[in-house]
């Protein structure tokens, strides 16, 4: 199934950007007249008829609604500092979407080499690692925030986690006892967090997790934790 | 901690391939004398001197053995298709290794795209992810395999999956059933496996599992594995 994302819709009128517009029209050169599938990215997913065919802007026909589409029932909230190499947090940008992540905030810790993002190229891989597991909720990528800023806002009724290396006791994540489906992990840099930004996590309530045994490498435990919460609520809602 | 693979062992001298000597006194800056620690691949875990700095061979005298490092008490051969992006499948191999597999096979099946591999690029990958993540046990790396060939293998005392997107009756693989804890799972092409090929799987004995809910890619199908199996085994060791 292919499945485009308008990001735009007015009454019965729905919009593709320039890059899903070229995708659709340039690419797989469908044409005024075409019924595609489309999702708004909110959780709805659209059957549509083209009727503006510019490669820069494509404009559907609402036609009708297609099923409900799988959204998961818990938020992951993953806040991870950018890897030097910008590949490998990409990588982690497209894989998280695909097994499921709800919103992506990098944060700038002390030991972070990458201090700049491009935050349109990642939202060009959101979408498109979106569309390609064929899901109808677009996660948020908030902008580069501090780590103290982060760690410091209001998150209500959420669990919240900081995955960090110092050998000190931490829970395994896939064994946190239960508590709210709203998850908030932290992540660190290559070279972990600062001993400061894991004192800071705990003065706000963050508990300290393990995601298994192995040393992972930044982009793998992010890709790590959004295959625990996914395992944690499968086997909870299971039970 | 920086850990280096050192391929053969004899008597108390231990021999550094041209790819790991290269690194060590290359790029590393090694010298004759100098204390490095290693592993022999096998689970040992050694500490040595350098007694020849040489760039294409390093040899080392073994003067102590090191702690033993983690090992995972469980089997996972992981047998599947490569992607036709080479970089993908590369990414496969880099992150199960880190995350926790001790074997795999590519297998060659009915809409593979991609039908040669380069294994001399992908041991480094493994030794390479083996290091960074600090195990002492290299992950078997075995010769492209026809699915049909694989399939009809015979591995005894074991758990063997098949994690197919056919929407028939399939077991989240998170959910099933205690059994040994040696696992075989296959895991399709872009294109999945061939009805037939699944049906052959089915008449080998392996069962039907998913992954959880959403659509993955070929490569993020195996990384989800590795943790989804490190994750059963963890909930199991605890109860």
């Amino acid at each position: 199934m292919q499945l485009f994302y308008a990001n735009q819709i007015i009454a019965s009128s729905a919009f593709l950007d320039e890059n899903e517009s070229g995708h659709c029209i340039r690419v797989l050169r469908k044409k005024k007249g075409d019924e595609i599938k489309f999702t708004d990215g909110k959780g709805k997913y659209y059957v549509g008829i083209i009727t503006q065919d510019n490669p820069r802007q494509c404009i559907l026909n609402i036609v009708g609604k297609g099923e409900e589409l799988f959204k998961h029932n818990y938020n992951l909230h993953i806040a991870i500092a950018p890897t030097k190499n910008i590949d490998r947090f990409e990588w982690f940008v497209e894989k998280s979407v695909e097994i499921g992540v709800d919103s992506i905030t990098p944060v700038l810790c002390h030991y972070s080499e990458r201090k700049k993002l491009r935050a349109d190229r990642l939202e060009k891989i959101i979408i498109s690692a979106m569309k390609q597991s064929i899901k109808a909720h677009l996660p948020l990528l908030n902008p580069l925030t501090s780590y103290k800023e982060f760690v410091s806002g209001v998150f209500p009724d959420c669990g919240k986690y900081i995955a960090h290396l110092e050998e000190t006791e931490r829970k395994e994540l896939i064994r946190i006892s239960p508590g709210p489906s709203n998850y908030i992990v932290l992540i660190g840099p290559e070279g972990d967090f600062h001993i400061d930004e894991i004192k800071l996590a705990f003065k706000n309530d963050y508990q300290a997790v393990s995601l298994g045994n192995s040393r992972l490498r930044t982009e793998t435990a992010g890709i790590a934790v959004c295959q625990i919460i996914s395992d944690l609520e499968s086997l909870r809602s299971s039970r």
